[in-house]
């Protein structure tokens, strides 16, 4: 194959959910593509890398100093919303499940990986605790050994006793059949069981 | 949303086999990259699109007037494989199970679509048959209403009977179950069995 095309679909490839077949296909339907979609892709690719950064608050990408999240004085102040990357602020702002403030931690502790403390965007959040008055600090992390790790090392170093602490309920998705939940959230979700 | 971040996930979003959600991961990943993955991938966009092109001769995507395929003197002359676009090229030379000349003709013939011979690369077939001495047109085209018209459009025009023509045969993939195979092509695969 032609090194150019080659290059273009290794470089598709290293996307994430994107395997070498799907690359293939992508590259070669904007080399066929008369309409300047690849041009197109390619400057709004040199644009937002040259503009976004990480919220020098709270870690959501945005192009300006300060995020449209942390800018907006309408949202609710007192909350704290710790997640793991910048989808999840995507996913919860779609829900409309939380009105609050966001922080964004970048990935989560992991032995397996080697990411310690000083990886993540976790110094400051003390410093937000008190400038913003936050009473709640509300984890939405991955339910995973590396979310709750994660987790149990900010609660350690938040030395402020006017914080309180939560985090998402774990049990069975709504609609979840009982067939396809795994032995580990069914043993959570009998032990959080409600009465009614 | 950042309208930056917005607008790059909506060009991904329009790549094949790629939905809003794979963009926005996509996205956020090239966005939180520190190794200049971003800037990579646009670099090669660019320097594919300036520089790739269809071979004047067959079709295929290349960065030379004429492709790797036809300046190869070791394939084999005479027979003529017709495929819809290059990607069917990638997938047939991955098999080595062809070892002669292509010709993309860039589509298949549409009424719904409105596509016309015109827009595809038929014209140049007649005249490759008579300059490159072919004896025999493989038709590798999709087995579908528009690929059996377009096969049929072409054997139509091609005015010369020193060439035959041929089609991939039609029936049950290797290890296909016959649970899961269409109505067609069962109907296919009992019309065209072979004596034992």
């Amino acid at each position: 194959m032609n090194i150019k095309i080659e290059k273009l679909i290794k470089q598709f490839a290293k996307l994430p959910r994107v395997g070498t077949r799907a690359a293939t296909r992508i590259v070669i339907s904007l080399l066929q593509d008369k309409t300047g979609k690849s041009e197109a892709l390619a400057h709004a690719l040199i644009d937002a890398t040259e503009h976004i950064h990480p919220c020098s608050q709270c870690g959501v990408l945005t192009d300006n100093e300060y995020c449209e999240y942390c800018m907006d004085v309408s949202r609710k102040n007192g909350q704290l919303c710790l997640v793991r990357d910048f989808s999840d602020v995507l996913v919860l702002e779609k829900s409309g499940v939380f009105h609050g403030r966001y922080h964004v931690l970048g990935g989560m502790l992991s032995g397996t990986d080697g990411i310690t403390p000083n990886d993540l965007n976790i110094a400051n959040i003390s410093a937000r605790v008190e400038k913003e008055n936050i009473n709640e600090i509300i984890f939405a992390l991955p339910n995973t050994v590396e979310g709750k790790t994660t987790q149990q090392y900010i609660i350690s170093v938040i030395n402020n006793k006017d914080v309180s602490f939560s985090e998402l309920a774990s049990g069975v998705p709504l609609g979840g059949d009982l067939d396809y939940i795994d032995d580990g959230t069914l043993t959570l979700a009998f032990g959080g069981r409600k009465k009614l």
